[in-house]
């Protein structure tokens, strides 16, 4: 019997590759049953640790207690209820003045889902989608599964964006551009100035190949943001913009699968995307976003866990690390630090770090080389007692040196 | 500027045609406006109609009100919560004597995500998927969606599988068979002996091609039989596979998105498969099934709504149907009534129907012609109120004839 005829070779690779992170997760497992989890220092997963704010819990048990059950668990339609979608428009247009309807607005189970299913109503057998390095790693999986194929850009040696060389990647089979910002892993939050410039280059390409190239932001961290950083609103910048929204983040409901792709209103085919949105999301099997969460949610826009946690977090581990001699870009939003490893190999470098048990995720799989993601949504006190090893394991390279 | 370049040519399709459903819901909306709720019989949505348990709203408050909001609202591992999957394989284990461990079970977002990510783990494009008619529609959208093809055995005349033609049917570009009992639309539950007899066939003939042939079976109707009915469980009579569950219909939680897959542990490439499940629904987005609700089913299992209720809303429609004239065989489980039209073209008799303010399905879409699937999962008391609607509706048909 042949071996690539009892499952689909894709799928199976995907699901028996463990993950780097993943690896991470099992090794702090074991480590911790050793030495105790109070001495393992994992700094690998991207997991709120700031609760979700006390309203949410206050908000779910009143929708339970004064709800008909079977209005408050019966289906939703497809692309959400109504009321929800209608709150959410508003809550956009009054807050980045962007003129949203109900009829924008998907709601979906979370970011992961709003760009498999943006994909798949857009992409079609093997047309190219752009993204910036560094770079969330599942947008390699989620294009391929539409039948995409995945460009890459290397970042400015600042971590700023190569758009000369963006430019020069667009060609007539470009479909769409994935942005991440506020940015996992960097932390970065590109400008309004950076914006403008990227939409003035897909505009001139969409005039040139006479096509239109879809610019797709991928943005959970949104509210992450820290000091006085604003993140754009992208639909304000260019027409042919799709935002692929998560609450995961902002509310710390990572587990409860709840967000939303808005369609930008000036888009010319806005009706057409979203019917294929509207058909994406059925072929891929979301027959609705979970419903005790769409009214969840509908309750508590633009509020946030106490993200004041995460910027503490920030700027303690940031200027520890400087003042250690480790070099890193300080971020602006998300809860990651992109630090360069005091080696060029980075996944040899994580190895060193763990005598140290430090547990940090090398950046070759964001498609930088020679950097390490280190997540701060940990609690303060942890990245505290992480501080002496962070400084031995500077000195250890530098003793080397 | 071509048209199909601006975005994938399918999941337009699919977003952009009305299903029969949706026209009639529509329409049921309009007629409500103008005549009053009460006096529409809308029979078209297969929604439970009976309120989820009293402890789900009991154990859903005790769970959000007494756990760290941080670990509640956590992702789980993308298969689920291991407690939440041990007990699940318990309770399959000692009601079905079935062996299950939590190693075979993939917490899903319910019975459709439980089919796509199951197709898109097995489906090599171009390979071919059985199902029997009457078949849920979707099942060509999830099938096509893979890149296979379904193919789709009529019934026999008393609605029994055609066993034969199924045989016939099975080449060596068989991947797999999707049964779905009970059947949504026909209520019919295939018995012991018609397992056995398929599960036969497809041995032989999985020899004959030597190549595996995976049974899926879809059951979120599983627990909604009446009488001493028993829905045999797949997984002890044939090995290769694989079970479809979903908690929409059992607890009344359709729009909370939550059910699970089964691999039968007698599988010979149970790991290589699993392994291809979480694959898969990592290619489609799915990060993790909703985990509230995956705690909150944990502590429900075998426990359903009160579908005596059902019980009685068949009894009455049935037998009054029977008395007016209509033909139709008496379901066995689920929340449907497959009835004969008294015309021909089904889409025309329901035309007819709504003269009596009858909503009903046209059962082409189900691949059976000349049949309505009218859904009973409403209240016993309007039955009872379009009880002498059925009949007028008989009556314009016999002074015709």
């Amino acid at each position: 019997m042949e071996y690539n005829k009892n499952f689909n070779e894709v799928s199976f690779k995907l699901g028996s590759t463990r993950s780097v992170i993943r690896e991470i997760f099992e090794y702090a497992k074991i480590r911790s049953e050793k030495i105790g989890k109070e001495n393992v220092f994992d700094f690998s997963i991207g997991n709120p640790s700031v609760p979700a704010p006390e309203n949410v819990k206050k908000k779910l048990i009143d929708i339970i207690s004064n709800t008909d059950p079977v209005v408050l668990h019966g289906y939703s339609s497809a692309q959400g209820d109504l009321q929800v979608r209608q709150k959410i428009a508003s809550y956009i247009t009054s807050t980045y003045n962007a003129e949203m309807t109900a009829d924008n607005i998907y709601m979906t189970c979370g970011a992961a889902a709003s760009l498999t299913i943006s994909l798949r109503a857009l992409l079609n057998s093997g047309e190219e989608v752009i993204t910036f390095a560094p770079y969330f790693t599942e947008y390699k999986v989620f294009v391929e599964a539409s039948g995409g194929v995945l460009k890459i850009i290397p970042p400015n040696d600042d971590f700023s964006l190569d758009l000369k060389k963006f430019a020069e990647t667009i060609n007539e089979n470009t479909k769409a551009v994935i942005i991440n910002s506020p940015n996992n892993p960097s932390g970065a939050v590109y400008s309004a100035k950076t914006i403008e410039e990227l939409s003035n280059i897909l505009r001139e390409k969409s005039e040139l190949y006479d096509r239109h190239i879809f610019l797709i932001t991928d943005e959970p961290y949104r509210e992450l943001v820290y000091g006085n950083e604003e993140v754009p609103y992208i639909t304000n910048y260019y027409d042919d913009s799709i935002v692929c929204y998560s609450f995961s983040k902002s509310l710390s409901l990572p587990g409860e699968r709840i967000g939303y792709i808005a369609v930008s209103p000036k888009m010319k085919l806005n009706k057409e995307v979203y019917a294929s949105i509207c058909g994406a999301g059925r072929a891929l099997g979301y027959v609705c976003a979970p419903v005790l969460f769409q009214r969840l949610i509908a309750g508590c826009l633009g509020e946030t866990s106490d993200i004041s946690i995460y910027a503490k977090n920030r700027d303690i581990l940031y200027n520890a690390l400087k003042n250690y001699g480790y070099e890193c870009v300080k971020p602006s939003g998300a809860f990651y630090l992109f630090v360069k490893a005091l080696e060029d190999d980075a996944k040899k470098f994580c190895e060193t770090a763990k005598k140290y048990e430090l547990l940090l995720v090398p950046g070759d799989d964001f498609g930088c080389h020679g950097y390490v993601r280190i997540a701060y949504c940990v609690s303060t006190e942890m990245i505290e007692r992480s501080l002496p090893s962070f400084k031995k394991l500077a000195e250890e390279y530098r003793t080397k040196a």
